[in-house]
């Protein structure tokens, strides 16, 4: 696998919360983290149905036009009972022309949910893939995921997104309720970052 | 308080269901129950703001029209921490354009719910109010309740509107998991009726 040179890595995300924590992970590493937006990089239509595709339609983009090795992340909720979804759509669901509501997305599963009866399987993933791509068009993608169940209703004021009814198998908490530091042991992103770090950076420590 | 005569009385709904339930509850009374739809009655508008008013407004409208006592129903779900909503607007909540949706109803109490945080009170109250109405403008009005709380997700599939999701209290079944001849025992429309037969009809037996 090509390794990661130290030096500048573009983060091909618009969010600043992304930002802050892959800067972090990636700092002890020699990376120089820069976001996309502070280089006035536009952010490219996520047109793929796949994780993978959006994230790597991510990363190409701004590893082209900064000339860059580039970092992009796509990830979302997975309800086994829903077929995936909202998978790729997990933030799409939470759109509302007054900006996104996570909590009418998390309702909109439950309605989906409460469709199938009571006996309705709550098993449920996060996914994270992380898109690595070099403006030569080399690529690299590294998935993972936590494996968890739905509660309702949604519980605690950490984290983001459907992080109120997710509950990671082996916990009672919801990733609202748990300490950030410890989602950030268990959590879909940081196995995906532990693969790329395998991959990529092990031997720089 | 008035005693219904026994003979015709016109019940002021168009829904089947209620018809036969409220007819097979009169007519050991020798009361020939009639429904304002057979007899050609419009539907008038419910326009207030408590059940008490809206029965009113139907049973004025039907016995005015038919020249017959008439009885007429509202009822409806209250949620303690929804300041008693849905309420008078319990069916209005399941309105689709495509007819009715009572999970969609359901849903959109989980939803207010949940945006009071997983401390939010689920309890809730199920209200029947009955009103009578005689040709020459004398009125009564009966009022039953049924307390219970609201579980998730819904269960069962007798019943309607929001019987899935309603556990009255004492019981772990839903008001659509019970025996419908338990539920006719314990619901709001029984405590309606027992008031309404105490005061009306009792002597009748």
């Amino acid at each position: 696998m090509r390794k990661l040179a130290p030096g500048r890595l573009v983060l091909a995300t618009h969010n600043a919360g992304k930002v802050r924590e892959i800067g972090a992970l990636l700092t002890p590493f020699g990376m120089d983290v820069v976001a996309a937006g502070d280089l006035g990089l536009p952010e490219p239509a996520e047109t793929e149905d796949s994780f993978a595709g959006n994230a790597l339609i991510k990363a190409r983009a701004a590893a082209a036009r900064a000339g860059l090795v580039a970092l992009a992340d796509d990830s979302g909720l997975c309800v086994d009972a829903l077929d995936g979804a909202p998978g790729v759509y997990t933030a799409d669901w939470a759109e509302t022309p007054e900006g996104r509501d996570w909590l009418l997305a998390m309702t909109k599963v439950e309605h989906l949910l409460a469709a199938q009866g009571p006996g309705a399987s709550r098993a449920a993933h996060f996914v994270c893939t992380l898109a690595l791509a070099w403006p030569d068009g080399e690529t690299a993608v590294f998935e993972g995921r936590c494996a968890g169940s739905l509660t309702w209703p949604p519980r605690g004021d950490r984290g983001f997104g459907y992080d109120p009814v997710f509950v990671a198998d082996g916990m009672d908490a919801t990733f609202a309720e748990i300490d950030p530091a410890e989602k950030h042991r268990i959590s879909h992103r940081a196995a995906a970052f532990a693969k790329l770090t395998a991959a990529c950076l092990e031997d720089r420590l």
